[in-house]
């Protein structure tokens, strides 16, 4: 890589996406060899005292609880937002404006209009912007984009996404303000671009949409044991038509028991298919029509050197990465970026289509009809 | 079983799934042991020659090319309809009249209108008819029948159903007429049916839903290389609200290369969780929260003799039942329902339902908006 | 098929393998298409009534309780013997020297010396015999009998065989005289004919082995709440040497908790490799290099039509046999043996190398040392 | 952690091993959240230069090519030893001797003399030496120890271990000295101590053994075309003892065509059984007797915050591990070690049972019979 220069970082955040931003500041040097340490100069969290704390542990060398002052600190080039969904524009404004690069967590915001601010003011920023779209980092899910590119299994004609975990399952989950309130957010809000993001990558963005949304449990109880309604959808479906001309069906469930990072993706083309599930995210499989017709079926491909950059983590194959590693990957393509090089992420202006297209979702549980993504 | 004699059997039809009838026809007494051996008296082809032969091979004792005489025959008493789907109404309606009971493959008939005589004929007989949805007569699929209505998994909020082959995938299939004639169905006339019938016997049935279908090749080349234009669609999907009170996804696809007799169900409750894929009819998964938390996870329950009737076919676990067996269940209990005993059979009036649930998704494809299954 | 006329079939015995016999008997014609309907001439039961019972219920014309008399009816072609172990080798060689074709259940007798007078038997009487060892007429391992033949795996350079159930797994199963009478045996008795008899046909015989086995219960509670001392072992395993110069490892378990019909077979080879479930039936999987390395892994192919005789049963592949279907196959090749025809069988002089096999497994376990089996 | 200063670390190799322990003092800190960050002092390679390149990358304050000034650096606390195996004893004494905490890699040594001249040396410095087994660190692994411990199988009466990966596995490798020179290890040397330092954590050392080995390829041409003779065995296998009083199987090779990264464990007790597939580190698989017989079935289960620590990596389970993360557990565990505290490790002493037990098989392999562990 060709900065002259180390990178110094400024964390906002050190809750599970914050933790994992720490992590991987820490982990990219050593593991690709060919970037400088980059220097973890400030840490910010709601409170000096935890700030100093988590700088302490994640290993910054300052911290504050002022994340204004923060993101416009001179001695800071690139600031990692993650922070909950509803800080994340005004922070990233903030600090485009300050003319740093951002690596900021998904979803963008909660409103399409905040999200269009963002891409904007990155335009104007001219600096670099990620977003912590990590799956799409998964060696397996490159060489599905490389393979889907090189026609290996044809023309995609149909596709599938599902995401389910099971945090919200429980009936017996106490009432809160995250049910009901202004922050409140479904499954659609919450996990529809997880799914969304892999299907831009691998085959295209949504061009019309028709959704619905369940509640698997109208109300619940609140600490005063009394029943209390609740607004956010655990349960969402959706019937897509892609840009590419394809279609395919979408599912969200975040009350799917049993399911823990359930992301199964299928893509059936004309002339094979490929099919995922993130639970076991160093395989892929994949179905072709090379051969004796008698030994078609689905390979399993674990990840291994030969699936650029797993090589960097391991040298021998089969051994697995693991979700850590995956953001490891995403901060040396955020590097990349900011040299100047060709990278593989999801920026604000690929990460609106998203929005957008997640919108239009949003649009059609409401009005029971097919909706256009309006990009 | 209660039956004073034995049956007299005519066959109709020995493809696919007349072979099949055949098959489960021969089986049915010394598997299950407690029903005396059927009569094989009558077999109808389309013609007395390839009538005769098949009779031969498959161990009835007469034959004939001319299934209106055969439906009417005073010498028989139930009749096994296996013909292609435009001739069931017209053969079960003749063989209604004609007093006889009736087992009748699936789907019901290309017309609604078609489905509603039928049931009507039924009703006004009073004998025994069975449609052919072999899949429900699994033991693993009773096993979940029996969980669910126990409650091992709570209420049902959500389902995801799904059925995948690849015989349409290969774009280079010569266009023919089944690709646009009067007969031509697509995934959602030929697909549909299944998964619904597995839902109706485990959930309830489609109340509203909003679909979609798609070609995956807009043309095919006919024999002398000619592109010509393709009507039918391999591939669909849909958004369900069901009577129970729950929602789901449905997705069919007939060009998904790879899949060659998938059909999966994920069933999600407030307690629990099911999974279930046809390609491995022997096995089902169970998700419970009984015990440590620490420890849970799906279990994959292998059929065996604690599961009925798959006793009846090994006395050892984990063996392993064949396509063919269900056939001879679904036998087991049409002679069942003919004894006036109870059975777990769909019949016209079930059947009926489904056949509407796949009018609403058809209906729904052409409105492009939400239609309600009218029942 | 040539056979001028009918076989006459006389069954020894209805229990599990019996049952299996008789259903395959009614099935083999219909399901083949292009053989004649055997007659069910005579059934043999323990005594009159059961035999009466169990011929009316398994479809067969007449019965008996005195098998010597049935093996040497003139009216029978062919004997099924499905009796108890101890009884084989008496039953076969009386059978034999009647000039009747033999089927029998393996394994063929508990004694060596038995299994030879078998083997000299049969070749006296110059007829058919087929030990009943349907796992190798599985569409799967026919399948990898030819991929091996082929070279697709190169040359098979390592193997392991492991047979898994768990029937005598439960502790308190009380005592009774299989634990240690004159006719008890233990996991390598019972198991080790099935790996042995499915690497006989892939591989090669073993040429040397040495073994060990183990209790894991020393005692059981007879019925009075005693603990009596068990003679049988459980569990055995063994290191092989092959006649092709190969060499493996076998491992059998009768008290495997949580193994209902597990055969796994993994076969190593210079080009690839072959793994196997007997619990999944319907699939194998292969890995071989052809292709792209960064493509290469574990292909699952599902059986269907393009597996011969699969498509015999069901014209669709993916939809599964299950395991009555491999003895009607079983059935189908005695026949083609009988009518003097190529066929896939396991005769008397193949199953004494297993016998021999197994024996040297035996004398090695008392020997604590390499043992060479004697063909 | 009560550690008062932070630690001082010499890295000694950056290979395969080398840069995992590299990452693993980068990441501990960060990680655990509860320990000061190691200060990483000096780092050793072959020369100067790649010394001082690889300290840049991984980062290291200093670098030298002269391991033995290194290990009695006195601003160095603990010595990471990932060399090549036959530099193990050396360097490990050295550093003992100097007094300082010891992090080696498996296996020990090359001679068994070595390794217990190892142990020796640990004895008398009363430092704190940990062996790189950093698959027991696995927290699927530490729940199957916590369920064996509590008895939730029973007790353990049979285990299988087989270890396999195919680098080894194309015939056209060319010949090198490491196919027969003095540094020269098979399967049995390079694999062995894997699955049993697993059945030493989880159920216990290996009593009493008998042990094969093969070659799958004789030769190897080299170079120039010219087959030279091999004197390695890619694969072996054994039957043993444990001193736990069960028995079991034990099968390695690397010559194994598919297998990547396979480490399979299957553990049989009286009340139920576990199996594990290293190339599926997060999974899991637990059957027992708990709840319905009809509703037994192995369980899979996905690590996850309540199998420890895998909550210091994410809080959310079913998102997944990977192969380094396991040495990060590790490196805690040494920090843990030096600190006094109880520590999940396999130190000298227990590595040292480990090698014996090698040496058991491997003199079982000249022997061709029994041989005996001398622990």
């Amino acid at each position: 890589m060709t900065t002259g220069k180390d990178l110094s970082v400024c964390l906002i955040g050190t809750g599970y996406m914050g933790k994992c931003h720490a992590l991987a500041w820490n982990a990219v040097a050593p593991t690709f060899e060919d970037v400088p340490r980059p220097r973890l100069e400030l840490l910010v969290e709601v409170n000096e005292q935890l700030a100093a704390r988590r700088a302490n542990e994640l290993g910054f060398a300052r911290s504050t609880g002022d994340w204004r002052s923060a993101v416009a600190d001179p001695n800071v080039d690139v600031v990692s937002i993650a922070s909950p969904t509803w800080f994340h524009a005004e922070m990233a404004i903030a600090a485009l404006a300050s003319g740093k690069h951002v690596w900021c967590e998904k979803p963008m915001s909660l409103k399409l209009s905040d999200s269009e601010k963002m891409a904007d003011a990155a335009a104007k920023a001219g600096t670099k912007v990620v977003l912590g779209y990590n799956y799409i980092q998964n060696p397996a899910i490159r060489l599905m984009k490389k393979l889907i590119q090189e026609g290996e299994i044809g023309e995609v004609n149909h596709v599938r996404v599902e995401m389910d975990e099971d945090y919200m399952a429980d009936p017996d989950t106490p009432y809160n303000s995250f049910f009901s309130g202004p922050q409140a957010g479904g499954a659609l809000e919450e996990f529809g671009v997880h799914p969304l993001s892999l299907l831009q990558v691998l085959v295209g963005d949504v061009a019309a949409a028709c959704a619905d949304q369940w509640k698997p449990y109208a109300t619940r109880h609140d600490a005063d044991g009394v029943n209390q309604p609740v607004a956010t959808h655990d349960i969402a479906g959706a019937l897509l038509r892609l840009d590419n001309g394809s279609a395919g069906v979408f599912a969200v469930n975040r009350a799917a028991w049993g399911r823990k990072g359930r992301l199964v993706i299928q893509l059936y083309g004309s002339r094979g298919s490929i099919y995922y599930d993130q639970e076991r995210l160093n395989e892929m499989r994949l179905y072709t029509l090379s051969g004796d017709p008698a030994l078609h079926g689905y390979r399993k491909i674990l990840s291994g050197p030969l699936h650029p950059p797993y090589q960097k983590f391991v040298p021998t194959p089969g051994h697995g990465l693991g979700f850590n590693d995956l953001k490891v990957i995403e901060c040396r393509e955020l590097l990349r970026a900011i040299a100047g090089e060709p990278a593989h992420v999801i920026d604000f202006n690929k990460g609106l289509r998203i929005e957008r297209s997640i919108d239009a979702l949003a649009r059609s549980v409401k009005s029971r009809a097919w909706e256009q993504v309006i990009q």
